[in-house]
């Protein structure tokens, strides 16, 4: 575990078939040499990012479903991108981000979520897609499986947000728990959703992370109103 | 575990008390003779639609409660009726319905959920009743040690539905879970509550069976207005 | 456990530390001399209730956080006071308080939770704080480990009232649940949340205390419509 930082750190981790699922929506792709290991290993983000232009979020993922099998395809990162727009605009104190993405695997998920909260330091760990009812929505199981204590008011609130715009946002499991001095939040895939969880539920993080021992984060009260009762401020 | 089929077959278990609960209510009961066997042995849905007219589903109980212990009665399924009056009027695919009635046994309701997922290949079951604080009510033990997994959104959001109408709603126990290619619900006991709350939740069953590899539900949008997201339509 | 009573006796058990956290808020100290025991020993409501004036709930804390370690202060007890205060607007049928004061030891939250259930014969308990994220809030765990069945839609619902007035509820974890025929229920540590969600939620509990056995409780309509379905009622 590391020592308490003065800047936070927000892990970002996105399930790989919620990618996929994009292709057909609203996801750019563009074909690429396949960077895949034939053995189905996990690609790391040191090695995706070191192949990204450096001016935006770009991964390589191999679409396995069967319009697209065995092709390689570019996917721009819209669900980072979602997330790294709304920090960018929300938080005031410093911030980074560190970025991985993992295959539908809920032994892979486990591992990266443990990196990120116990190598990499992060104190917000966010997750993107993989919450759904399908046999491969593996991420809620991970997340559950690696904190110690949930939340269930964020997937609550979460649902609750999305179904005023789409009636199977019930279908979501997604959850939000608590790894060491970390928040883990499981998000959805649809860059859209993101954002419009991200608005709402971000009031309550940095009241959240004081409480489990993290940094101190600051917001822009005309993008998050975050709230802490008054013995929580430091001004 | 049955092929895929082209029409989805919707199980339905009611938990006896539940239809107890209603003589008191809304329905309609007559004196028949007695069928329950002096053992407390189950009636078994084909025994007691053998014994229906045909034209409406009815059902044999024998109430246990201390106002008409040792009597059977007749009890016209209001909530079967309510049930299939939805689907009739909603589900523009094509199905059918296969009936089950148990008592308030856990294991007894788990067998009787196993068989309709799993002999009668039923891609939806919803139960009626159970769901309650009283100590007789198990439907969501049931439910639940059958299931692979579990759907939070779908007992939130019903509970959310009938609180608009009765503060009681916070005491109900009601679960949504997935076994192999089946989605089962819990519903009330109530024939209004019932439709209150398939009038709005029904919108993310088809999506939520396509995801879990069943048949392809259409439903008149009317009615429900089912959402898939552009790449899961077939039209 | 005891027979039957005709009135309903309520426990109140407050977690200290969010008595502590009211100190900077709303609450209202004085210093006394320290009755803590220096190993930290249990305060016992009996050796806390002798210590008060009669005529208000005062209680001993001696605070342990950072600002204030090693102090002793006389807190009035304002989370029972808001407690007493609405049980004495709304309960029409008799009722008496049975008060208890515990550390943040989750073994601790258990025993006295079992002692107002099993020895005082209470139908319903409230519990006040230690539901947040913090590593000492245990109150929920002790809660789920000392009921036999949990009732979830109270946790949904105390979250949503209190999502009306501040983003931070999202990080309560209160939960609901029976043990024998007592309904035991986790409120948050702020008195005006108290009240706010004791308006809305009562309404449920003489129903559910009729369902799990115990005594019928009545309530003024003015200030909580208390629901039953007809056949329940008593008049």
């Amino acid at each position: 575990m590391l020592g308490q930082r003065s800047f936070v750190r927000v892990g970002v981790d996105s399930a790989l078939h919620h990618l996929r699922g994009l292709t057909f929506d609203s996801a750019v792709f563009e074909d690429v040499h396949c960077q895949w290991s034939p053995g189905g290993g996990c690609v790391y983000p040191q090695d995706l990012l070191s192949r990204g232009d450096g001016s935006r979020p770009d991964v390589q993922v191999r679409s396995t479903d069967s319009l697209r099998q065995s092709q390689c395809r570019r996917l721009r990162g819209y669900q980072r991108a979602a997330i790294e727009q709304f920090l960018s605009e929300a938080v005031t104190s410093p911030w980074e981000v560190v970025r991985c993405l993992v295959p539908d695997e809920q032994g892979l998920i486990e591992a990266s979520l443990e990196e990120l909260v116990d190598s990499e330091g992060c104190s917000v760990v966010v997750t993107t897609g993989g919450t759904g009812p399908a046999p491969r929505d593996v991420t809620p199981e991970a997340t559950e499986a690696v904190c110690e204590r949930m939340l269930p008011g964020f997937g609550e609130q979460m649902r609750a947000i999305s179904l005023r715009h789409v009636s199977t946002a019930v279908l979501s499991r997604q959850v939000a728990g608590i790894r060491g001095s970390c928040l883990i939040l499981n998000l959805p895939g649809s860059p859209r959703s993101i954002r419009e969880i991200l608005d709402e539920v971000f009031a309550a993080v940095p009241y959240c992370v004081d409480l489990i021992g993290g940094p101190y984060i600051t917001t822009d009260p005309s993008v998050v109103d975050a709230f802490r009762p008054p013995h929580a401020r430091r001004e």
